[in-house]
């Protein structure tokens, strides 16, 4: 597949760390929340094999942070999401679907009450902002919302707990996970999750200091050599394995959250009041028509620029591939991909044509 | 500067013509409204000239199209706009600065009234359809509101008129600027308008049946020939000489409508209800605090990957630098930047920093 470099500007902003990663080697870049993420530094599968075994450090500035505060801030923060966050409490991460009126996804950000009056959304790639504020100068909601001035470094892999102890101290091996707190480092206090886009564990740093945050990245790489810390980003083929869903990719607002596997997300028995919560309870009633599923797919490489249609062995199209990478563990394609319900069966096989050539596939579940 | 590869996907997704496109050779991609947007194919300046003597076809299909149906429809697109669409006609293209409860700017469309209860309101680079959305589900408006499935062409440069003319007949010549109307080629019937992102002159096609569509973006080169016809992009030379604002890049939410000139569409007069209207009172009385101005600079290279600062001679900062881009006309670099109104006077000398050089520049009026 061939290259094509991207244009830089304002509007696809750089993050503080750009240059930084830059001088690191990035490869290649994607954009997320109109911004620069990086995808990898030497290859997938390399970066891969490394973040499954150590510990790499990754620029996720993108993952912007809408705060939402004020006296009606839990009213509004409610009624965007399915999830029952009336008993929400500071020090806990909700992964908390957001929904239209008619059940369809948003996005699906994790939501920290930092203050009784004080939420932060940290967003997946929609302009959640705008969703917010419709509603809220819709209802003349007495909120105030803006997108935080925060950059975002994840520590991520099997070492990340060594490291992270290294440089703030044991207290932070005992954060559980979807937990956060503060944490110390050279006299600036860091708001750090146990969170991050890998199935191999680690921290997500919350930086609203960008000074400090500048001298916090250099000293992981000197604080992180004996543990062998590499720069990455979120990878893909670690991703789709671990069934971690990608809004805009995986599911849009087409897509409710009972089709992607978030039922337990989704509290239509509470009292809470959130736009889509009668449209739910309907389809709940009725049951879903598609599912996200894991998918092994025979070939050794894939490029997806667009959902690809699944076939049934008629040629019928029972389903859409929506990521995809090769695995060197299963020494196949995986992916994940919407299918109709009735093919939700693992083992269920099925055709595709990739790069001009009809392949051979099977379903499986999620994580694959 | 060193290039970085996109990397593509579903979620930043190609266009129906991004394989024709890169057939012809695209140097560069940047990622609009979720979509890959062709920034050049030869070279910016080269294209500035072809652009201003020849004609150029561009896919702009990033210029994605919510459609707003229903019988509040015509309530809720004046909600979120300051420009008094009460009398909204089909076949004009109203420019219509979208606008928050504070003023500040959401998007900067065309807007379309198609018929009684349906418009489509053609955005800048964000996620308008939730803004509309938020305040739809929020009050309850009898609307629906989706992204249509419509994918647009420009054909742009001073021989437009004939090509076009060549193509759908001689009564697209008659199409007056701003003004849109219905045409046929091969039994299709496309939507174009008189409009499009240079001062060219040109048109725009909005396809709604892809296969014709493709089948019309072949054939004008092969119509095309005797008029030079070249692929294209918006070029970011002409665009700034031009006075046309990028959103994202010239201005954002944190800016009003009269500090990015577009006071006519400010209709604080009349009757209409629109989320804003109360605090651009305000602000028309107060006066406001910045506007965007030209700037022209020595210097014959620039990049920028954010906004900087322009100090005076006494170095303090008096502004932002937007956008820029060297001018082959002016022999100099010519940009788009937000001053503080004490000096947004013509020729007005203040002192920039560009990579990692301290040049002098001077403010000038749009168009350049």
């Amino acid at each position: 597949m061939k290259n094509f470099p991207i244009a830089k500007s304002k509007r696809v902003r750089s993050t503080p760390f750009s240059e930084r990663i830059e001088s690191q080697g990035v490869k290649a870049y994607t954009v997320y929340n109109h911004m620069l993420l990086p995808t990898f530094f030497t290859s997938l599968e390399e970066e891969y094999n490394h973040l499954k075994e150590h510990v790499q450090l990754w620029d996720v500035s993108v993952q912007r942070e809408i705060e939402i505060s004020g006296k009606d801030s839990s009213e509004l923060v409610q009624l965007m999401t399915c999830r029952d966050l009336s008993k929400a409490k500071p020090g806990i991460c909700y992964y908390s679907p957001l929904v239209d009126l008619y059940g369809g996804l948003i996005n699906d950000p994790l939501i920290y009450k930092l203050e009784s009056n004080i939420w932060r959304v940290c967003i997946a790639d929609s302009d959640v902002l705008l969703f917010a504020k419709g509603i809220a100068e819709a209802r003349n909601l007495n909120v105030k919302i803006f997108e935080a001035k925060i950059d975002t470094l994840a520590v991520q892999g099997p070492k990340s707990l060594k490291l992270m102890e290294k440089i703030f101290g044991s207290k932070i091996v005992d954060l559980k996970f979807f937990r956060y707190d503060f944490f110390e480092f050279k006299n600036n206090k860091y708001l750090i999750s146990r969170s991050g886009y890998s199935k191999q564990g680690g921290y997500e740093i919350h930086i609203d200091n960008l000074k400090a945050g500048l001298e916090l990245y250099d000293y992981f790489f000197k604080a992180g050599n004996e543990f062998n810390l590499k720069p990455g980003a979120p990878n893909l083929i670690e991703r789709i394995e671990g069934g971690l869903l990608s809004y805009g990719n995986d599911m849009d607002i087409g897509d409710n959250p009972f089709e992607c596997g978030f039922d337990k997300y989704v509290n239509l028995e509470s009292d809470i009041i959130f736009l889509g919560k009668e449209n739910l309870k309907k389809i709940k009633k009725e049951g879903i028509k598609k599912k996200l599923m894991g998918v092994k797919i025979e070939g050794k490489s894939v490029n997806l620029t667009k959902g690809l249609p699944i076939l049934d062995l008629k040629s019928n199209e029972i389903g859409e591939l929506r990521s995809a990478a090769y695995s060197p563990k299963f020494n196949k394609i995986v992916g994940i991909a919407m299918v109709k319900k009735d093919y939700c069966n693992i083992e269920q096989k099925f055709k595709i044509e990739l790069e001009n050539t009809l392949v051979s596939g099977e379903i499986c579940n999620l994580p694959i």
